[in-house]
């Protein structure tokens, strides 16, 4: 396994906040720059061509000897390098680390390949900077049109298109891309797991059964400015009160339809202490086991939320910015990965609530997953953390499942 | 009054946003830079000498002729002409400019002043952009030590040294100035009501009772960082809860003790809409009519706080960040006042919430206010507003005040 911990060890600190430890690896910055360097340089040390494919995203190819034209019925596995704000080390480059990891082992056994295998990096899993998730996935099988990605901009008001001619790329390279998904015979996507399921059984690996649909919804709240000294209550058109209402009432909603519903992302207008807000807007994320829940789960937030502001006599206004139904992951692909790993025992079958590359890449070519057990659940934090030994069995795992498809 | 409705609109525009109609008009930037430049025009064409003190406050002298030495038992009014993010027009500027305008007003009737006069505007008193109000003259009086107020910093990590640098004056010039404050007979400030109590009774004017004792409270929850889809309800410890509640148990509170508590600012970390949050830092603004019920009311609120806290598994710090004693304005000076003022029947006298730098000069000389009609009472936004006819009355009853205390 030395060829995983070096890999690790040499990116550990790329992107690092020193104070908080979390990662900073947002799309096109200068941590993203350095880890894309890394990439090419891991596939460049196994003789692997690399390309970036017109979205930004990084293919490691290994192509069997003598074979003619371009690659077909591949085996592609990787994962993405961004973190989320104040993110962890493992969301993410477990998979890429893992799938060089794996190709070593498949060489250090002598295996030779009947079909190509690539290693993959995605580009803007976390939408951390420009506030969409999956770009770079979302770009090639088209569920993201160029022009939306060009027009979104991160805090800044740098806008995606600006960051990429600043990065270098071209802009209006952007697109769908079925030549490239032509080529992928199946993509396995190897993942530290988001929760406690593994740990709660006491397994180190899984197979994902399905993503949860899920989705983000914009409320913005409509109040009035004024002093927060001399208002009188009565007097008080306050958007915090109906926002803290709806905070209780999205837990609430989610403990009744076991869901989740979280709002993690506020923004107070004009923010000053002593004014009372003018505009409160919060990012509902709500995930179920099923459409019809979530969608249930949804409008009665929204429902009582709307109660809420009319009882201030204040504005709320609910935007869908993003909703993703569910995915399933196909059952025969599924099933070769449990006979993969047969040797293993059981393999425990797990549901996601976290969108992945994975779940994009379903809508045209046949994906499957593997989670790394999280001895703690935590995840998208800086103490986000799998054990090196199960990470260990991820690399073997990823490695089972690649030899049994290309040998 | 065409002094007063020229010299308005002269500074209407400046600072103001052209989407929100809103001022930004903050300490040391260029707006604020291009009304100190206003306001050394307006002295020059009054033949008054304008001094900026070792502070950043703007003092213009009308001497009475012959006069020698030093200034002092001056009559001094005037306001500030700082806003707050997305601030009113009236708030603060309309006691500069009714200030000179009353000025104007005794030069026609030909009154020749026996004390000096001063019009002043005093730096930094909204504290909209490094956090602390009245900077100007709390650090004339002694209140805020220029150790302290030099370390402030905004929003982009700009220190109040490096601002004062960058507008080319001195940071060591700082510190408190008796001698000035020494030349004080009396400050009379006149603003804009921050309420709705002369709207109520149908006057016009009013002069001030008291400053409510006020402070600011942070409050921090600290909860743990985790993925908003993948951890389980029962695994998480999210700080919006705990939040939220205090929202709530400060309204229901202020309401109990007949005064006002408001969460008008909020941080949130990682703020990232997939992230259930780690912390969230939110500040109390709290203003009762004496300090026994704020005292009350803030250990009610923390009590509450820190039991909701501790009910979801986080953490609770809670600091006061400022706390201003009640300012009971002189009875001799407000009785003079209303004297001065006797020709317009009954003057309402009533308290305010909002601190002022008559608040903070009181502590070292003799002080009073006069408000003017607010008809919505709304204050601290773009849609402030007083009438233009109050607007008058309030220059006319400045200079009844003035020509009373110097002729």
């Amino acid at each position: 396994m030395n060829s995983f911990d070096a890999m690790w060890a040499a990116i550990l600190d790329v992107g690092r906040d020193g104070t908080t430890g979390g990662y900073r690896r947002f799309a096109w910055n200068d941590a993203d720059m350095t880890l894309r360097e890394w990439f090419d340089g891991e596939a460049q040390r196994r003789s692997m061509t690399v390309e970036e494919d017109r979205n930004g995203n990084l293919w490691a190819w290994w192509m069997p000897a003598g074979w003619q034209g371009e690659p077909r019925d591949a085996f592609v596995t990787g994962s993405h390098l961004d973190s989320v704000p104040d993110g962890g080390a493992f969301d993410g480059p477990l998979g890429v680390v893992s799938a060089f990891a794996a190709v070593d082992i498949l060489r250090a056994k002598d295996i030779v390949p009947t079909r190509p295998i690539a290693v993959t990096a995605f580009a803007d899993e976390e939408g951390a900077r420009f506030g969409v998730a999956c770009v770079g996935s979302q770009l090639t099988t088209g569920s993201l049109t160029p022009e939306r990605a060009l027009r979104l901009r991160d805090v800044n008001g740098i806008s995606l298109a600006e960051a990429l001619t600043a990065s270098g790329r071209r802009p209006d390279h952007l697109g769908a891309d079925p030549a490239l998904t032509d080529r992928v015979g199946v993509y396995v996507e190897l993942h530290v797991e988001q929760g406690r399921g593994l740990d709660l059984v006491g397994k180190p690996i899984a197979v994902a059964s399905s993503i949860w649909p899920h989705g983000r919804w914009l409320f913005r709240f409509t109040g009035e400015a004024n002093h927060a000294g001399a208002t009188r209550l009565v007097d008080r058109r306050d958007p915090m009160l109906a926002f803290a209402s709806s905070v209780h009432t999205a837990r609430g909603a989610a403990q009744l339809h076991d869901a989740v519903a979280t709002f993690g992302k506020v923004q107070v207008l004009p923010n000053g202490a002593n004014a009372i807000p003018s505009e409160i807007t919060a990012w509902l994320d709500a995930r179920a086991a099923d459409e019809q829940t979530l969608t249930a789960l949804v409008a009665e937030i929204s429902a009582q939320a709307l109660k809420y502001a009319e009882g201030d006599g204040i504005g709320l206004d609910i935007d869908a910015e993003s909703v993703t139904p569910i995915v399933e992951f196909p059952a025969d692909t599924r099933a070769r990965l449990q006979a993969a790993l047969g040797h293993l025992g059981e393999i425990p079958v797990l549901p996601t609530a976290a969108g992945h590359d994975a779940g994009i890449l379903s809508a045209k070519v046949p994906t499957a997953m593997l989670f790394v057990r999280n001895p703690t659940g935590v995840s998208h934090s800086p103490v986000e953390h799998a054990e090196v030994d199960d990470c260990h069995r991820g690399v073997e795992a990823l490695a089972d499942v690649m030899a049994d498809w290309v040998a």
